[in-house]
């Protein structure tokens, strides 16, 4: 079963577009490694397709189990990710501002490997699939530098999770 | 240090472009899952941004430990991807036509995780980087498309990785 970003929670505030938050959203972006070739002016662009959403502290935004269809970026807060191992949960690593996950279930639909909970108030933008196909449409060479941007994301998080001599950290971990 | 795919043995012979050969480019192409999306006007088209090679059995067309620059598909015949393991040899798959690999290597430009080293005399067809850039400038919607092929295998070779439950198949062995 698939689940909005937004349907999780009660309690989870819709803020509209990313583009309305503009500077905390390229704030975010530019801590992540993987966003270094994005110009400021094509950040801003990919903002018209994300939605952010406020979320209070303790809240589950991903659910381990359910159908992917969307990515999201930690724009403010902290959040965990967590895999249920019978009847614990196990924290496999802590996301900061600028962390991008939930790509990979987005990108084939299958179950979330883990959960994400909020552990303190946070700000999430969310890309949909139906708005990455906006994106594509609209603007196919932004899109073709987005694709490589999660391409090189997936290669790390590949890398890392095929190097047996090395212990797992938290770029595979995010992966959900 | 990088190698290009000809460089490596000097019997293997350059045969031009893969537009040459479309028809078992073709055929080839549509054994692989992830390019049932393709129309055969779509693979035509990718066909002039990729070059052939004939190799002999027993050649090493991807070596273990270069860096990567390029991606490969197997047209016809057979290879093995191959890691040492100190002294010895491990066989971690065998390829049959259709098989796509070598493309965490070229996002990254990292370490080739293994080498592909053919079993019968096989024509291969190779996307450089260069040439994958020529494509997305020329073509940004079949770039779209293609870079989102190679996320869904990314995404197959990733839950395959972590999947602690099941035996490694080889989609994610041929992850080189």
């Amino acid at each position: 079963m698939g689940s909005n970003f937004g349907d999780l929670q009660p309690d989870i505030q819709p803020l509209g577009t990313a583009r309305n938050y503009a500077e905390e959203f390229i704030e975010a972006l530019k801590k992540q490694a993987f966003m270094r070739h994005f110009s400021t002016q094509e950040m801003t662009l990919l903002a018209e397709y994300m939605d952010c959403f406020g979320v209070p502290r303790n809240s589950t935004v991903i659910k381990e189990g359910d159908d992917g269809d969307f990515l999201a970026i930690l724009i403010t807060g902290e959040a965990k990710i967590v895999r249920s191992n019978g009847e614990t949960d196990n924290v496999l690593c802590v996301l900061e501002p600028g962390a991008l996950f939930g790509e990979m279930s987005m990108i084939d639909g299958r179950a979330r490997l883990a959960s994400c909970v909020t552990s303190e108030p946070s700000d999430f933008a969310v890309l949909t699939i139906p708005k990455l196909n906006d994106m594509l449409a609209d603007h196919p060479r932004l899109g073709n530098k987005f694709l490589l941007m999660l391409l090189g994301l997936s290669a790390a998080r590949l890398r890392q999770s095929l190097d047996v001599e090395r212990p797992l950290r938290g770029v595979v971990i995010a992966c959900i």
